[in-house]
């Protein structure tokens, strides 16, 4: 049976990013239960899993040789080296969601965001902000899987990405999980009742 | 006591509109419940109240002569004549709440709505629409209010207003009626978190 494309919506891209320690994670898990349909873009990353960390499901954990060689293909929409690791998001995945109709959850850091923003300007990116820079250095610090340097490193890095706000379509303030999550949920159901994203291609 | 007017962010005009019987009334009734901080922006009109209808609450009932004064001052953000009467937005009302930060709620016909947005485009355009033509033709029909003549004359311009939701931001399809107020309280949410609207002036 063939499908009529002219019938097909494009899907949206939903860009979920904030500085380290925000909060985007939970968001993420979250926001999946809650929209089954979302597809969710795994990245690659060359860095070790962590404990309770599944290949697939919240990275492809590549070795460098594999990293590299899929760099070459062009095969990634943005990739960064952190802290001497390669991250990546694949770009066939998200675009074929996309021009199928389903909606795409990006989980990206700030300077990712940013890179996608300059390849699908269309996404809807959303900015999650800590209540104060204070706040996010003790959920750094309760992770307790960083050493202090890594820690005062990536404090003086949020400070610098808060300023990014402005590139954003949204900004939640993640005060209390519940009603930075009912925000989220508002921008995707407000977002597929656009217009724009309603007209049949 | 002076207020910083620096640190006071701009109010947020959302438009409900769509055609005629679509359930716009209803939508704005429970919007104002579910918000009670957004101001509803009251029309002036020169028709007679109908039964259940409060001057000052649901619109300010005014002589065609109050009107005309009114329309002369340029005091109307749009104004319309409709089954030879007068309809108007006052102007002042909407302007001062949006300056002091406060969110403001217009329910308004297509026509209207158009007018509304070259004055204020920056304002958030939001078109219910009814399921199909036919489930229009009953609600208008269920009203009971109307001649058969009436209701065939704001059916035929009901068909031709459908097509005015390309000059609007957002699209509800007003089936189930739940449904439907779960997505504009969603729009609500999600446009109070817009970075652009959440730059202090």
């Amino acid at each position: 049976m063939e499908v009529d494309r002219s019938m097909v919506r494009r899907g949206i891209l939903f860009v979920i990013s904030g500085p380290s320690g925000v909060g985007k994670g939970t968001i993420k898990e979250a926001l999946l239960k809650k929209f089954p349909d979302i597809k969710l873009s795994i990245s690659a990353t060359t860095r070790s899993r962590r404990e309770g960390e599944i290949d697939g499901r919240d990275y492809f954990f590549l070795s460098k040789q594999e990293f590299n060689s899929k760099l070459q293909n062009n095969e990634f929409l943005e990739y960064a080296s952190v802290y001497s690791n390669m991250y990546g998001t694949p770009k066939q995945y998200v675009i074929d969601n996309i021009i199928t109709g389903n909606d795409v959850l990006l989980e990206i850091d700030i300077q990712g965001a940013q890179k996608v923003k300059g390849q699908m300007p269309e996404g809807v990116f959303i900015f999650i902000q800590p209540p104060s820079i204070e706040v996010l250095a003790e959920r750094i610090n309760v992770r307790g899987k960083d050493s202090p340097e890594s820690i005062q490193t990536r404090m003086a890095a949020s400070q610098e990405e808060m300023a990014m706000v402005v590139h954003y379509d949204y900004v939640i303030m993640n005060d209390k999980l519940d009603e930075a999550l009912n925000k989220v949920e508002a921008i995707i159901t407000a977002e597929r009742c656009r217009v724009k994203n309603n007209i049949k291609r």
